[in-house]
């Protein structure tokens, strides 16, 4: 048997301000990770995301980012390891109050937006960003981009962690995310898409954007909620999981 | 016997921007209220705060304010009962991510400035307070205005908690504060302000603005730690106090 | 021949947030109000609204409202009149400084939600901002509900004004409106709506919820473009108007 | 006879949070750099700044910055050069409209912190900056780093720039400054700091930390007005400055 996780990133609504079909996503996904009033969501989402996710059993995580609302979390920003530390910190208690009010349990965390790139790449940040984690409660898992430096800091702690992969990215050959600005970033074609992630997560293998195999397992594969096509797409991914006998789960019980 | 808690509104920094003195106040103080990131604070400050604190084994709470870090969450607004609870659970959430990542314990929360004060006359959002901390964790004390709606909500729904006085304020003949726009608002004279505050410990009562004697009954003193002028204060009513025979105990002593 | 303004709230949106079909209405207007940063808005939001108006040669004006993007300025905020004076100066220079970066000219300012609110009844408060508009540029019209405090404050400063109505809201016997949360507050039936602007505009006069008729005399009417069922029922206002001989002209234009 | 300007940055407090001697600093120097509410400073702020300079006949210009208070504007953000522009355009304008407001000029506009940095080494975003000045007011003066990419987008789009010197930083042999990171990089001897500003202002030269002489040929001077100590050397430079023959002036008569 084979199993995977679903996960989307919701709770991103700010005052009069809605992004994300949340109500309609949340019941096609195993992980939710949850805006926490910093690079979107506001206490008030934050309440009510959480009572969703309760509502329909979908374990939920929290989803730290920038405090940069104006750029939605995903502008570079030059933050000092321990100022990167702290802003996890606040960040996760402020959405682990909502889960502690609410009589349930936060799963896991993941990064946000520029944050989660940054920390992919630079040693430093993705380790201050386990430490984070780690202090706080060292059973939450750290979702984290496969092959990605906030991975290896987990492991290197001792934090579980999860790998995520994305269906509609291409990859290089050393396992990163094929940058946005380049030809072929972007897989289109929506059948293709389902077919790489069937094979990620049976033969452990993904074709790069150069034409080479390379491994890859990923325990999560990261779906969008934000539009019609979004829903669909995720339905379509999990017609297509259910047909090949992998099974959607989350992520506590993909990593025990 | 008697015995009281010295209280004080600290880790109000934010950024580059300074307030208060913080390492000079903590060890002359039983209680530190520490600002959460909304009216004050921001993640890196309320964990040096809070370091601080630890270091010094003063017990602290959550200081939650409105998100008007430009009116230093001086400024009313109306807020629905509803946002008002979900502002105080994440800002508790936020504080104590930096507790339990130190491993140590809140041991109260006290709503600063517009939201104290708002609080304190409106039953509905007092209710929406003393809930919010109950949810999170009800062995919380609510530090509030003696005499407050506040305080009453927590009384109605079972939640710890732990009435203030100021050595500085003047009183109506209803326990409520004289309001500061009003003549003789202040109590300027410091020996005044000391008399009162220990004829509020040992006798319970105070004398109002009009001449008469009401009941107050203290568990906690406010202080300012934001001066020199501050300081020696603190340290001149700490000195009386131990003079008199009252012992300066941190709030969850008090009250067990 | 009869004349009106159409007026809407636009260039609302924040980041990724977006809010309002600005492209679809502005070409039904014939005033724009543009946030301008504080309550909604941000500057590449600000300079594409401004552009839009410039290309649709559709009249703009600023509006300002408070700092509390989280309640999209519909919070009442105790500010004082120097504040609230110093909050609409700085706004209206940032949006007029994309006006000024494009070569046109901003026609009018028109406070947002709580701001305005509160404006239509304190008169220390509508003097301030009336003063306010008055000091940066005294040939700016300042729209404000019609019978407001604000309209009185820019009479008596020798500011020009302008009266607006609302289509879809009741009136009480002063001429105020009735309390959104009050019973018959919003005038549901859109041929009614449009019946009672059109009276409005021809026989100065409206039916108050009371059933008195009072008089009122419209310069403008604000009309929403949040939705497709509002852009609807702003074309069928259009078409009234015009079928009764309604032109529909700039605020300068009906003021001059 | 010899000119130069003495700049500060001022106008960095924000509601209840003090940055800065203005009062003290604004009557020793030539121009005022105020911040526009981004980085630092609040409308009220803003008012009050301007108004100190208008009292003390002291040039003023808008200091803008990245929208990141908790940064106090010094972090690197990855901006797009439209918003760069933006920003620029809605911060000068929040800022002219309290000049315009008190019938008085802005004379120039200095980026602040990390956008200033940035523009120096970066193109296009300096272009960008350039731009947004010169379509808002093209007689406004650009004041930034002596060699910097900024000064030469100023000159390929006819913006009047002016070169701006540290006294208290080092110099690398391409005129840039030396990383605060490296040894060497602040002159911490003050008598050591003035001979060389003397220097650059007489004979248009300074040594490099290689040891190496450069030509520079500073405009203006940036002088610090947040301590005693800066103050002190204000009065030092100043002193420095008289005995050898050369004014004081604002950076509008030194360009002219």
């Amino acid at each position: 048997m084979y199993y995977v996780d679903l996960n989307c990133d919701l709770g991103e609504s700010f005052g009069a301000y809605k992004i994300g079909k949340d109500e309609d996503i949340i019941p096609l996904i195993s992980s939710a990770n949850i805006a926490c009033g910093a690079h979107a969501g506001d206490p008030t989402v934050m309440k009510k995301t959480v009572e969703l996710c309760k509502k329909n059993g979908v374990s939920f995580g929290a989803h730290p980012g920038f405090f940069d609302l104006m750029g939605f979390g995903r502008r570079n920003m030059a933050i000092s390891p321990e100022d990167a530390k702290n802003i996890m910190t606040s960040q996760i208690g402020a959405l682990d109050a909502f889960a502690k009010s609410e009589g349930v349990k936060l799963s896991h965390v993941k990064p946000h937006g520029a944050l989660y790139n940054m920390a992919a790449k630079d040693k430093a940040l993705a380790r201050a960003i386990a430490e984070a984690v780690y202090a706080y409660d060292k059973s939450l898992i750290l979702l984290g981009l496969s092959g990605s430096e906030m991975l290896n800091a987990a492991k290197e702690i001792g934090l579980p962690f999860a790998a995520e992969v994305f269906a509609d990215r291409a990859y290089e050959d050393d396992g990163s995310l094929v940058a946005r600005t380049k030809e072929g970033a972007m897989i289109k074609d929506e059948d293709e898409a389902v077919s790489r992630v069937i094979r990620m997560i049976k033969e452990h293998k993904v074709r790069t954007l150069s034409g080479k195999d390379i491994e890859i397992s990923p325990a999560s594969v990261c779906v969008h909620g934000d539009s019609e096509k979004a829903l669909l797409f995720v339905k379509k991914i999990r017609e297509a999981l259910a047909k090949e006998g992998v099974e959607v789960r989350p992520l506590a019980e993909i990593l025990s």
